[in-house]
């Protein structure tokens, strides 16, 4: 029997799989067709909640006395934009000059189709892994990821599921293949400020409240000084306002109220709670700034609302996992990888508090845009690093 | 003849007209009706401009040997709001305690019928005047003001009509008559401000341009230093920022741009063209500002757009008329008024144009409100300040 050796074929058969969130589209079940040959028991719970699409989602599991390692990911894709704007269909996998074309080449059907061909070629070579190989992939991660990683997670270890540490195969590596293995994650929070002035007349500003004022006032003390100055995992916290909106068409009125949305990706100077407490402290300093509002006795008038639940900062300091991976990426490609926390969330976010984990998979630069392509080579290369991981971890176990 | 001498009766013939702009309601021929029996050839040219509503005007004219003195003014009204609120019908000039209630009360029908009644007084004391007296009155002040004063004003003066002063009947004083004469107004402009930045994730930053942080620099330099202290006649220039926009739903996008609208009330220290300049310059040091913008080396990118016309600057000087006005009130009321330039734009910044202009009329507390009411003790009080003054710039030409 043939087995799912080939990274390239088995990313041709997922790229054909119109899996564009929250569509299944075919992607699992192909999935299911590579795992099943190499002995994995697969499953496919559906998840549901009010207002959002429900979702499948795949677990399989291959036991072995030993260890237990995770491999987590997704098959779901975003839209594909513009149709037309591609130099080849995104369901198609065409491949020329050496790349493969289509919508998930490298997030993350890519980081999929190695990690199978790299058991594949495992159990091939050694027999089976000394210790157990699952597979958590959800059809959810570029949507709400409501009905994906998060349930998926819990319903597993509701039936005793454990694992010693994780791999999550999204497309770490900025420009080459062996850059980057991410460590953890920056935390994130969102919010809104509302600023209630008093409407008026542009003429009589005296009479009137200018919620813009108070706002810049606001936006000021949160934007500067700097949070901190990273640390030596992470970055510097950084916030960005990502909206200001009052809606006044009138020239000559003064709004009576104005809004601005920010998010901050925290390190780990901050918890979710002490970022929320620096922000609290910041608006009620701003509030009471006389800059912009000369002539005012009273504080800004503000509301803070928090957006969605925060995400929380983590570091993953499993040596061993960090180690393994590291040595596997220079053994292949010569070169050692930055250990890095920074970039957005991922579904590592929901891992980390079930076992170690980190983050290694393709290149992403092509990711989300026309014309996400993979080069073969990176597809054989990644192979070859997960292979080298496999036979090194669970050796080492 | 029974001359219309009586402004409580003149202003609840009027009030009854329904003119919310752009309806003439009846009201000016109410008015044709008064003028007439004093003498006055009254026309009623009908102005239109593509996109705006066509509009119904008055020009009067009573002719004699000496100076042209023009009244100005609006028969128009804003419309009643919440009618439910009233205490009174606001098209029913009841009166009580004292008060008569309507929509146009003191904005400003209730100019018209003082004027109007202090004409029919001085005709019948003395026979007329020595010179003429014009009518100039829309109904289009608190509309589009397109069809209105402007073209009025053209027209008229395409037709060799040529004034020595005028007296717009507008509302001028905050709290009590004889409170204040207006003598000029500050110019006004509006503008709006397009901050282009590049899009990315809010976990990416330096990879994006935060359209946002470019805008804060930008309002924060038209907002400070002031633009100056202000002077002999006139208020400090001011701006506000009446709206910001960025419409931006998602928490970790950093949107593409960002858009801010501005109104400045600038007095005698400048120009419609040397504020502009100035606007222009703070814009231009605000862009290379590195505040909120660590690590830009290019110039915040920006576009400014004007919007409409500007309203100049400007302020009267003509010594007869102030001190004529002046003198009135003081011999009716026993207080002299404050000769301001504060406040909103009026009619009077066309008709400066023309003829030294300046503001005097009732008591402006409940203009544009529910129960907009005038007392019937001051509209006796401003028919004896009109009369006087009809006295007093004839007698004395």
């Amino acid at each position: 029997m043939m087995l799912p050796t080939d990274p390239a074929e088995n990313l041709a058969t997922l790229i054909r799989c119109p899996s564009v969130t929250p569509a299944e589209g075919g992607a699992l079940s192909a999935l299911e067709a590579m795992l099943v040959p190499l002995g994995f028991a697969v499953e496919r719970p559906t998840f549901s909640e009010d207002g959002t699409p429900s979702i499948e989602n795949l677990y399989a599991r291959r036991s072995g006395n030993g260890p237990h390692l995770m491999f987590a990911g997704h098959t779901d894709v975003v839209p594909v934009g513009d149709e037309a704007a591609w130099k080849h269909p995104p369901f198609s996998a065409t491949v020329a000059h050496g790349e493969m074309y289509g919508r998930g080449a490298v997030d993350m059907k890519g980081g999929i189709a190695c990690f199978v061909a790299a058991v594949a070629r495992h159990i091939e070579k050694k027999g089976g892994p000394k210790g157990s190989i699952s597979f958590l992939i959800t059809g959810d991660e570029e949507g709400p990821a409501v009905n994906g990683t998060t349930k998926l997670l819990d319903w597993a270890a509701a039936r005793g599921e454990t694992w010693d540490a994780a791999i999550v195969g999204e497309p770490t590596n900025p420009d080459a293949l062996g850059d980057m293995i991410k460590i953890g994650r920056r935390g994130s929070l969102s919010g809104i400020v509302t600023v209630n002035g008093r409407q008026g007349h542009a003429a009589y500003p005296h009479l009137a409240d200018n919620p813009v004022r108070g706002l810049m006032a606001l936006l000021d003390a949160l934007l500067s000084p700097a949070f901190d100055k990273g640390t030596k995992d992470f970055q510097p916290t950084n916030l960005e306002v990502t909206s200001v909106d009052v809606g006044n068409p009138a020239t000559n009125v003064i709004p009576a109220r104005a809004t601005a949305s920010f998010n901050i990706r925290f390190n780990d100077s901050w918890s979710a709670e002490t970022i929320q407490a620096e922000i609290h402290n910041r608006l009620d300093q701003g509030a009471r700034r006389k800059k912009y509002r000369a002539g005012r006795k009273e504080a800004v008038d503000y509301e803070l609302t928090w957006r969605e639940r925060p995400s929380h900062v983590f570091l993953t300091r499993d040596d061993k996992l960090i180690r393994t991976l590291g040595g596997s990426v220079r053994a292949v490609v010569g070169k050692t990888p930055a250990l890095s926390t920074s970039g957005g969330t991922s579904d590592a976010r929901f891992i980390k508090d079930y076992c170690p984990v980190v983050e290694f998979g393709l290149v992403g630069k092509t990711m989300h845009m026309v014309d996400e392509r993979v080069a073969l080579a990176d597809l054989e290369g990644l192979t070859q690093i997960y292979e080298r991981f496999l036979d090194d971890w669970f050796g080492e176990a």
